[in-house]
């Protein structure tokens, strides 16, 4: 991939690279994104037991054979929930034993390319790492195009025109607060679904906004699927979900 | 560029791409963008008279010589507040126009990348485009990384963690406006800056946030600027500037 290289850049031993992989589809890793992964001496990600990685799946296509893996598995936490102290203790040691192995590589003068899902910057587990890491070492972020992004490119929905203001909720909030913010803003994105799904739906339902309201669940992934979130039924949603409602602003 | 051909796919005749070119820096724009911008028959942007063009700007280091250009320049409008009539009727017509232009290359088989700073689908002016000519022809949307990451990245700043919320907020609204929103979100950034920036100060101020907004100017160019919004005197901002005010949720 020389035409990449030339264009994306080098990478430089002992640097942590926060690499925005996008939101599913690998056409939509940037220049930077595909060179860094083309020649960073350590590619390192999260993934949770018994799975690949979302990350890692991503950037497959792209892969050089050979390259050194730092997978970062997390642990089993599914019977806690995430505001119970217990899975934040538990957390919090998997993401300090998580920095010192990066951290391993770093001081052995290696370059480490994190994968990131996404944008690093925008709810990204890549920042728990950053945070920890970037007193010692040099760090660059390369930002990706984001898991919303194409989600309503997939859903062909413009999110925002005009003078529209959008609101991002997870949907980890409580219903009240969901409802309220979505009655107040003009476009939204409903992010975190998974077991959530009925909530949010509930609270779209409690603002008004069900019949505008798109789901979609792996935007831009071979299994991609849109629907009107009307005609879901499930309960829950996959990790790569969201609900989308597109604003209502100036068309010109 | 074959490696990024080879990955980023094809150009079909008669076909409209709206191309999301990234924040500034050439090399965020997507495999796919870059593959398209390879290899489409014409490429189109909107400009300003007497510049060259934003989103053209940011591609100007991988564009081929002899590539066909439409330029489509926007009428003489700084005299106009934008909620004019008088001004929303020459936009209107100017975009009657350019979809004109745009669609006499594609019912000659021609395959047209229309380029869009960041995001097509979010404040593009793409968008105008499209839900004219989406009917008549084919379209494919090649989502970006938005401006606002962009400039998050560059300013170092983790825009949402853990629950956040974040609202997206037109620079454009009311002092009232700005500040009730400011006032209940985690984490905001305020776009479309330009003369309004004293006023999104103000707004800024009175929701008690001055001291957690960064200003952003040009994020990823070569001329970027990165300050905190109280030390910035200016009372306007260029076209690619953004404030953020990054969540403090859950560090884990």
């Amino acid at each position: 991939m020389s035409g990449i290289n030339a264009i994306g850049g080098e990478a430089v031993g002992g640097t942590l690279y926060g690499i925005g992989v996008g939101p599913g589809d690998v056409r939509y890793l940037t220049l930077r994104a595909a060179a860094l992964i083309e020649k960073v001496d350590v590619i390192a990600y999260f993934a949770k037991r018994g799975r690949v990685g979302n990350a890692r799946t991503i950037v497959t296509p792209i892969l050089r054979t050979g390259l050194r893996e730092l997978r970062l598995e997390y642990p089993l936490t599914d019977q806690i929930p995430a505001a119970d102290p217990a899975y934040q203790a538990q957390i919090h040691n998997f993401y300090e034993a998580s920095a010192s192995e990066i951290s391993a590589h770093l001081a052995d003068r290696q370059s480490v390319g994190l994968l990131s899902e996404g944008d690093p910057f925008f709810y990204g587990s890549f920042m728990h790492m950053w945070r920890r890491l970037k007193g010692g070492y040099p760090v660059e972020v390369v930002p990706g195009v984001t898991g919303m992004s194409g989600c309503w490119t997939r859903a062909n929905q413009p999110i925002t025109w005009g003078d529209d203001i959008l609101t991002v909720l997870p949907g980890t909030l409580d219903v009240e607060t969901l409802a309220h913010h979505l009655a107040v803003t003009d476009a939204a994105v409903i992010m975190k679904l998974g077991r959530n799904l009925s909530k949010v739906r509930h609270a779209i339902t409690r603002a008004g906004l069900l019949s505008r309201a798109i789901y979609v669940e792996r935007g831009t992934m071979e299994s991609e699927r849109v629907a009107p979130l009307a005609e879901v039924a499930d309960d829950s949603a996959p990790y790569f979900s969201v609900v989308i409602i597109p604003g209502n602003g100036r068309r010109l």
